[in-house]
């Protein structure tokens, strides 16, 4: 079996230094399409570095690079092709600074065995050189046809059920160049540019990173709900639940829950597909 | 007078060392507006580093990088606000390789008197550190207000006229976002993206940069006339002509003229304006 759990999660995995400045947190957020309305009130905040508000989603950049030689490490033998990101997770310890030095732990929290994939989850703790705890992000990813080998199937999903009318309903057009511009940031998994690949991925086409719908709906929850404040979010989790082509239009559903929550659904204007189920955004 | 001329021409330059690999090409080419269509035949290799393909304008940005201590150098005090874009001519002398080591060789070129303003040309030759010698890069910028002074009016510019119906009209829109994008590869000027700023400098909001139009309107005769190979290119020049507002859809024109150029007007569609003239592309 290409996959051996025991191995994956007992391999030591190394501290990762990075760093960035303005510009990466500038690149980041006009690979969600940041900008295209610059009359909305704050939105110069995203593409100025002048006057520079930093989404919390940006650390899935830094701890995307941390996370990856983890991520086909000893006991993680599998082609890109067959691995889809399954769900992410963020928790805020402290807003991201414009600017900073950092230090991230990465580790493979977990192999489950979900029958005909595999689950695989990364996580990246990132702090400050200084030690200022920032943030801790959570990857998990399928690796298709590699279930089955008889492992824990990991724990049940926490409820998550929306009633009525969504608190908030926005529209949120992507570009076809999307994934073009948000791979800039890192992210070159040949799935989301190159056709061929796509196709042998089973895809009529490139479709946009998961991780940039993550992005683009923090930032709608963000702009619409905390008034254009990132340092608002305490947390924000979601499950990809079907892929989007770039170019294609996101419907943000949001329900306020108690005082601190707010749940989120994305669907595709175009198509009958939910794109992003079980969202959850924590704020203060 | 806060411009002396002649000081200006006379200091002397410092040649000006850069690198470039595939990243800042892409980077370049999405502040464009590559990646809209991948479906073009071509388009591919403006935004996938595996196949990339660099436009000839991509040779802008070192230049630039490597005139703006000129542009501001002994002899040359204004302030910025005051300063609009008016010629660019880009002569090439071979290919641009995907990643390459330069030096580019700074000139004040001259002055000259406009009566309402003065013209200030600049001057980039661009070789590989090897000596391979690459292109002859050239602004022109206008300084309003600071003409008058009694000096040279300049060379009168070549006869350039079109007839009859033009062999190529496509339209181009651009995003709103466009100038954000594109000033990631390297003119921070304010007015591209401060409202504030572009207010000052007399315009209802932030303007487009002259030299995405510019490498724009490149990509699209490239794309539409000479078969997406941006090897083909040995010149392009034009006037800019009037401002552009991101968001607004170039309609761009081009007439062939001989065996080897084609002449090119650039209209805005949404406002009786034409954004550049005089356009003259060489190819082989």
């Amino acid at each position: 079996m290409p996959l051996d759990p025991d191995l994956a999660v007992s391999t030591p995995q190394k501290d990762h230094h990075d760093s960035w400045d303005a510009d990466r947190v500038l690149l980041y957020h006009l690979g969600l399409g940041a900008g295209a309305n610059p009359v909305h009130s704050g939105e110069l905040g995203y593409v100025n570095e002048r006057v520079l508000k930093v989404l919390p989603t940006f650390s899935v950049i830094p701890g995307f690079e941390a996370v990856r030689p983890a991520m086909q490490g000893p006991g993680l033998d599998y082609h890109l092709s067959t691995m889809l990101h399954g769900e992410q997770e963020l928790v805020v310890h402290n807003p991201l600074p414009p600017e900073a030095d950092i230090v991230t732990t990465p580790a493979v929290e977990a192999v489950y065995d979900k029958g005909k994939a595999a689950l695989l989850v990364l996580r990246a703790d990132t702090r400050t050189i200084d030690g200022t705890e920032l943030c801790t992000n959570r990857f998990s990813l399928f690796i298709r046809g590699e279930g089955g080998f008889g492992g824990d199937p990991g724990p049940q999903p926490a409820p998550w059920e929306v009633n009525g009318e969504p608190d908030l309903r926005v529209e949120v057009p992507t570009l076809p160049q999307q994934a073009a511009i948000y791979r800039l940031s890192g992210d070159r998994n040949p799935l989301h540019i190159d056709p061929k690949f796509a196709a042998r991925a089973g895809f009529d086409r490139p479709i946009l990173h998961g991780l940039c719908t993550y992005g683009i709906v923090c930032k709608a929850v963000v702009d619409h709900l905390l008034d254009g404040d990132p340092t608002a979010v305490r947390g924000w989790s979601g499950r990809f639940a079907g892929s989007v082509y770039p170019g294609e239009t996101l419907v943000v559903s949001a329900w306020k829950s108690g005082s601190d929550r707010i749940l989120v659904r994305v669907d595709v204007k175009e198509r009958d597909v939910t794109a992003l189920s079980h969202g959850v955004l924590r704020f203060r």
